[in-house]
């Protein structure tokens, strides 16, 4: 199994939930808010640290945790829908998941997913 | 070493947490917000995009990093603790940790956990 | 590419993040806010359930996606930052990271990051 991370702009939220329920199977997620820091390169990079106001850079986390055959079509159906071309549209991770429960079922592994 | 993810619902936070403490090794655990959106299946499937009210599912984050070890007794621990039988249980998920120092001491892998 | 995973004491963020800006390649980061519950130790620990008030626990979690070869500079430059020799300093974790798009210009693995 597989856990994606997609960390998108507020505002797409209601994109990215609409193109999630236009799969098959809509995964679920789970939402956090978190802030953003952009990125900066070298010592000219544009943000330096008395410059940057966490409240202006609000961003939503997802979570989904899907069976490995679902992520190419979770990512790309999150890279579309969070898309504006600008600074701070965010990203989108992949990583391993070892085990994984349910707890309402006790359902394990690809089950719970 | 793992990092254990637990997702469960607020009001069972203090049964989680007491049998965390009944376990031999107490962990210790970081505390996230969150919320979570409900699976569904295919088109017929019962959440919609607009039907769905983030306020409504509000969920709690535990993350737990233990050794390999540790990981049964405390996913055991959480399960039954969390569990309900209704939807919105949650999910307890497990995934690698390369690496791992703790700040105070500068303790690293094992003995940071 | 990895995922670094900082949980740090809030009144630590102004001088993590300058110490991130010293490096040579500013990563960026993603912060969430969260709660720590210290680590106890058998039966006799100094930490029990009924004791235990998240709110007087604050912490925040920095992400940082970077590059393999990055992971040693940025580790270093947070426990440097981060430290202050007191219970809650808090850990860097490292993860493995599977795959990452960046979603404003789709880039992919380590030219996302």
């Amino acid at each position: 199994m597989k856990q994606i991370t997609a960390i998108v702009q507020p505002h797409r939220l209601e994109k990215v939930e609409a193109a999630l329920h236009h799969l098959p199977h809509f995964p679920g997620f789970t939402l956090l808010q978190g802030h953003g820091h952009p990125r900066g390169h070298g010592h000219s990079h544009a943000y330096v640290a008395d410059e940057w106001e966490p409240s202006r850079h609000p961003c939503l986390i997802l979570w989904i945790y899907c069976d490995d055959a679902q992520v190419d079509a979770i990512m790309q159906a999150i890279e579309q829908a969070a898309h504006t071309g600008q600074p701070g549209d965010g990203l989108v991770t992949v990583t391993e998941v070892i085990d994984i429960v349910r707890i309402r079922s006790g359902e394990r592994g690809r089950a719970a997913v």
